[in-house]
């Protein structure tokens, strides 16, 4: 039903952006009459717009909205409590907007991605919330824009022409760097896990730029187990390097978690012998013992922000793509102590 | 669309049982020519079916299940790991039948579960998964057999017709206070916190049975915070009693976790000072220090149960409705010693 619909008008923003040589961004441009847009590149696109014969309906995204209110969030983790942090952020959001959140897990999947994100269409969703996949191509994200379906990037982003909501990972890598080395730690360690994305890039190039810039040895990146289960069992880690560290930057909370488990059980206090420092500020981090010290990247917050850019763009669908990338704040806990070597 | 399709062919297995003054579920026996069901009952059936002009298509829900491959899963909290793991044992029932799962979050509250079910009945799923949020009115579920949309009920249960899936929970008590009365222990507190609902009740009385069973006092059950963060600062509450509790036994994993904490803050040392039992075997515990002794309720596996129950539902929408219960486990860890007054 609705895609017979859409089949009728083929014609997308995107075609018109791409024979006009031009983003979306700058075709939407075009179309909302900014002027941002040189009189050369408006006159491509108007040509390419009555080439093509694409007609931009300004209230489709809102007629959807009046039909289904519903707005789909897909994740690649539901047991991660960061991503249920993130949810309720979107769903407060939503919610005070009179529309429904469902959710689905992509399990860091492109192929499970893709079958996700077309169930979501047929489903008749307004818009979609989504954290890409890990391996997500910028082609996958062209797609659902040829479907003219709303879509906001959250946490991790491919396109620099789809909005997105997240935090300055690589700023927070710096604030648990610049605060270790204030407690006279020179060897750190960062712990990492899971696959590789712009989040996952950030934060490692965010840990080596303020430790070079320390003059410290920013190689020391310790591989640990995806499931928390496992990760205390990979604490020996830390003690197998050339150089001893004396502190250890965890990737997440979770990490966090389990290395603490895993110091506890070789006898050490975290805090004390042993300086750890978690990333998202999880509420586990203010409930653990000792509290964990955690650079908050705000999960809530974040998804608040997806929220508003996702009803933003249902509002106007042709405004040019925002990114909203907030601060991220130390919470300086309990389990950092000096260096003691 | 859908909707119309549906307001046709009003008449449904529920108008049939109401005028030939039965249940849901003998209606159905009748329908499938089921032996258990008496001779005279059978003509009521047959003769209200006559009546109301009732057509059973038995491949409705298959077409259903062709039409979307789509699952609902209605769940109170997002937060609680518990729902985390709950979900990836749906999950991977699901997708290997080669269907989405799609979630939605009630908050625990009956309006927001309303407005949740009709949209995802309104997006066409093929069934739902649902933990009913607390309050919920056996009438509420009767509209959803109206709809014809298959339900299993999970963790929770309001209606004996209805598949449902779930653990003893009252049994699990059982296991945890025996085996801290096997420790010696005579005071023992219940801490527990959420809205009322059935899994509640039977943790309650599970606890009271158990110690009046063993001649000890039932009834020191105390109320925490709801939120994670508060639980810690909640742990005086131990510690005003008339006589003072050597052990806690917790409703769930979360508020061990805040307690355990609150312990720690006090000077004490949980498994020795104070022993502290877990509820449900999350992940948390085992990477927790001490390690959280919990009786495990297996929430992956009441996930694939409750997944299964809804392939069968959907595979023959007319079985009789099943109760699958499984039996808990305590996980022995390190948080409970022999009780020292």
């Amino acid at each position: 039903m609705l895609s017979a619909d859409r089949k009728k008008n083929r014609v997308t923003l995107l075609d018109v952006a791409r024979r006009a040589n031009v983003s979306r961004a700058t075709a939407s441009l075009v179309i909302r009459k900014s002027p941002l847009v040189g009189a050369e590149t408006r006159q491509r696109v108007e040509e390419a717009i009555q080439a093509l014969g694409y007609v931009y309906n300004m209230g489709a995204a809102r007629m959807r909205a009046e039909r289904s209110r519903t707005v789909g969030v897909v994740v690649p983790n539901l047991t991660n409590p960061f991503f249920g942090e993130l949810l309720s952020g979107i769903e407060a959001l939503i919610d005070s907007a009179g529309m429904v959140v469902i959710v689905a897990n992509s399990g860091d999947l492109v192929e499970r991605q893709d079958l996700v994100m077309r169930r979501m269409r047929e489903h008749g969703v307004d818009g979609v919330i989504l954290c890409p996949a890990a391996d997500t191509e910028p082609a996958f994200l062209d797609r659902i824009a040829e479907w003219e379906l709303p879509l906001v990037q959250t946490l991790r982003h491919i396109s620099e022409e789809i909005d997105y909501a997240g935090a300055d990972y690589a700023a927070g890598m710096r604030q648990a760097v610049d605060y270790l080395a204030s407690l006279d730690h020179e060897t750190i360690a960062f712990a990492v896990h899971g696959p590789m994305h712009s989040a996952y890039h950030e934060r490692i190039e965010g840990f080596r730029d303020a430790m070079r810039s320390l003059g410290l040895n920013a190689n020391m990146i310790l591989r640990v187990p995806d499931q928390l289960a496992q990760i205390a069992d990979a604490t020996h880690l830390l003690f197998e390097q050339t150089e001893q560290p004396t502190a250890v930057i965890c990737f997440n909370d979770v990490i966090a978690l389990g290395l603490s488990g895993g110091l506890y059980d070789r006898g050490l206090q975290v805090g004390r012998n042993f300086s750890l420092i978690g990333f998202d500020d999880v509420t586990d981090a203010e409930a653990l013992r000792p509290r964990l010290t955690s650079v908050s990247t705000a999960p809530v917050a974040i998804g608040e922000t997806a929220a508003q850019l996702l009803l933003d763009r249902l509002a106007d669908p042709a405004r040019p793509p925002r990114r909203v990338v907030q601060e991220t704040q130390l919470r300086v806990r309990q389990s950092c102590g000096p260096a003691t070597v």
